[in-house]
């Protein structure tokens, strides 16, 4: 298999496990009659924090993007090649964010399987679409989409400076356990308002998930506010990849 | 003393304490005037994770698989010897389980010890029999079989991809902390449904050690739901197995 | 760019960084309507010891202080130097304050952006000044003062212990890891009277933000207690400092 | 200074950490009108967990055994010398113990400062007590001993497999972190009926300050049930020394 197959079909697991795990969390804290039910915000910035830790691990030969907003910044950040080697070419960046996609869809359609009676027994079908997608606390696109740019701003941003100072700081050492510490404390401190996307695929493709699947008593995908934790990280992403190139003298 | 024996020994003592502080946590929320009582959802998983943490550690010698499901998954992973260096073998294999079953009976009898007087002051036998072993939360033994499958599907192929990329990821670095970590977000992730026991052993070693032991006031052990935390977490295991062949080229 | 140009852009990042995610998560838990609302104390603690382990990593160049009393701290220690090779001298010091000072401020000002509908939303004046800085749960402010003191006292001497026995005790591999457990458990432990500001920069800086911005509804920026959490830190800090001088004998 | 000098001096100032932000967790969570107040379970055994975290890096040069139990369960275990490279004797056990007493004592006068208002505004003397010393959920110093007998098995022997498979686990370069972890688990899964003592010092040197100490509105010290956490963490810790001999063929 060539490199951009394995970089395919590693994204694909990757993100499946991500959303698997990420996903399935708000199912246990969100669905009537979990195990889980209302575990707290905190559970959730856990739980989405090693689904990061896990599909990482899964998806280190393909350097585990697993998010367009990374593969975005570090285009932007001026990479010639990606973690696993492959030059950075429109191709290779659209074979990322196809694979990113299809493991997002994949990984929501297990998270229905796995949670299928709670779907049933659900009456509120916010809560149901809560498990595939974000939304905004208080709507209001323009808002929104500053807290989705702040928070993938810093995932991005962060992710770079593992990247750059890892070896001096004895990152290394700790393989995929940065980036989910990371992904907590986003969680925990900017994920308030609108739930925290900071990931168009992993919003994106179980909002299709959801648009798609026969889920009981189901209502509206909210396709309204789709646009936002799509547009909103990829902007954060991509500034932060220019950022990181401005405070090169910092992070060396 | 000979490598089966060590096995055989390694085995019976991570599992016990893997079983002794899993269930421990399960007590301290769930059994009448606990200290930990009603201490939710997230402090179940962290207790569990951290329980195999330690009996990863303990069993360290014998490859720590401390459950049937992971030792029938390297098995179908096509693996020719144990992390321990055993062959394996039909009777390596039986040694390993037998281990694992006895060890879970035993750190099942000390839970019982340690929380002796919290079991005759609960007035409620369901919240006894949970300590000890999984109950679905909406029973329906094909969709409860799913989750289990889903669960220790996830568990399985994650080890093996730990495995297979900790040289390279720096996870070897990191011991038995990015298995702790997986099994909290199994937990948090997919626990919802039956309360995850992705582990035949350490569902039904309590099992038999609740239906012997003399705990006051005890109803049924369930049997009826007995095979699928069994049955489930086998399939899950050897389905991780396979795919982790199918998948070699993402994994390496 | 010469080393106290790098020094100061360093920490200007970092601390706006640590500031973000430290003032976010409390933005998440205090202001009405959030996801996080209501999330927990233990929730708070962990935002802000992941707030620091992310503001550490990016500003591993200059040392990543943070915090002017680990900066004086460090100074009463005896150092000759800084972590970033830069000379201790009143300039460096200097540098190095302003930085944070400068961070801090603008951490709180994004924080305001990333929430700004939350804080239009909340009715209560309180909350929204204890997004930006700290105050007493008692109002005395010479206990305050000693809770202070103790606070940012464990702060830097663990942090000048790190430093000494990392090598010996493998902390090294740990990176940004060991300072963020730190902070974790200073909140859980420490943080009840006084909300654990230990850091004259992440209390006041903030509350400069807090004075200059257009907040809707927003109430007095207390700076009666104000000078609380600049005094206690910078005396912790230099106690601290001076405790390691004393103690080398055990730290080495 | 000679050798015992470092190890008294160091046990006494990890200790007095451990103490100072284990029994402080307790006090935010149980005193009045604390920022963390009710904060739950799970809050105090990370609390306590990362207390460890810090005394051990603290003390790294004595070896850090801060409990009597571990230093007798050493001995027991056959050791010759300590870590800390001080031969085993009579006289350095003493020393050991001696440093640790006096650590707990003054760690807990630390607490009594930092949360000196919320000792003088909290009615229940029972609440004030549980800052400084364990106490049972339900009395019965047969079951008491055996719950805390069993919680500190498990800590000696789990530290003792630290030590002996630690190179090859990869352990090493986790420092402090797995025994942190340890004692959480403890807390999380044994520490119900009792409070988790596991710790003659920890527990003694905070009774023997509630003693003495002129806390407002204090009630007893309990000294009936204050020989539970010495007998008990005494036994638990010889016991997992023999242990640790007799499973030598699988801890290697």
């Amino acid at each position: 298999m060539d490199n951009l197959g394995v970089v395919f079909l590693s994204e694909v697991v990757g993100t499946a496990i991500l959303v698997l795990l990420g996903c399935g969390v708000v199912a246990n804290v969100a669905l009537a009659r979990n195990k889980g039910f209302g575990g707290g915000f905190l559970m959730v910035t856990i739980g989405w924090g090693l689904a990061v830790f896990c599909g990482v691990i899964v998806a280190y030969n393909s350097g585990a993007h697993l998010n367009p907003a990374v593969t975005l910044g570090l285009v932007a950040s001026g990479a010639t090649e990606f973690g696993s080697g492959v030059p950075v070419t429109v191709l290779s960046v659209l074979v990322y964010i196809a694979g990113e996609m299809l493991g997002a869809i994949l990984g929501a359609v297990v998270v229905w399987l796995a949670y299928k009676q709670h779907f049933d027994a659900e009456p509120d079908a916010g809560s149901k679409l809560a498990v595939f997608s974000t939304g905004p606390a208080i709507r209001s696109y323009g808002w929104n989409l500053v807290t989705e740019i702040i928070g993938t701003f810093v995932l991005v941003f962060v992710v770079i400076a593992f990247g750059r100072q890892g070896e001096a700081g004895g990152l290394a050492a700790l393989g995929a356990l940065p980036v989910a510490l990371l992904v907590v404390v986003i969680g925990t401190s900017l994920g308030g308002p609108t739930g925290y996307a900071i990931n168009p695929a992993r919003d994106l493709g179980p909002r299709i998930a959801h648009f798609l699947l026969p889920i009981k008593g189901k209502g509206s995908s909210d396709w309204a506010y789709s646009w936002v934790p799509v547009v909103g990280p990829v902007i954060g992403g991509v500034l932060a990849g220019w950022a990181s190139i401005v405070l090169l003298p910092i992070l060396g």
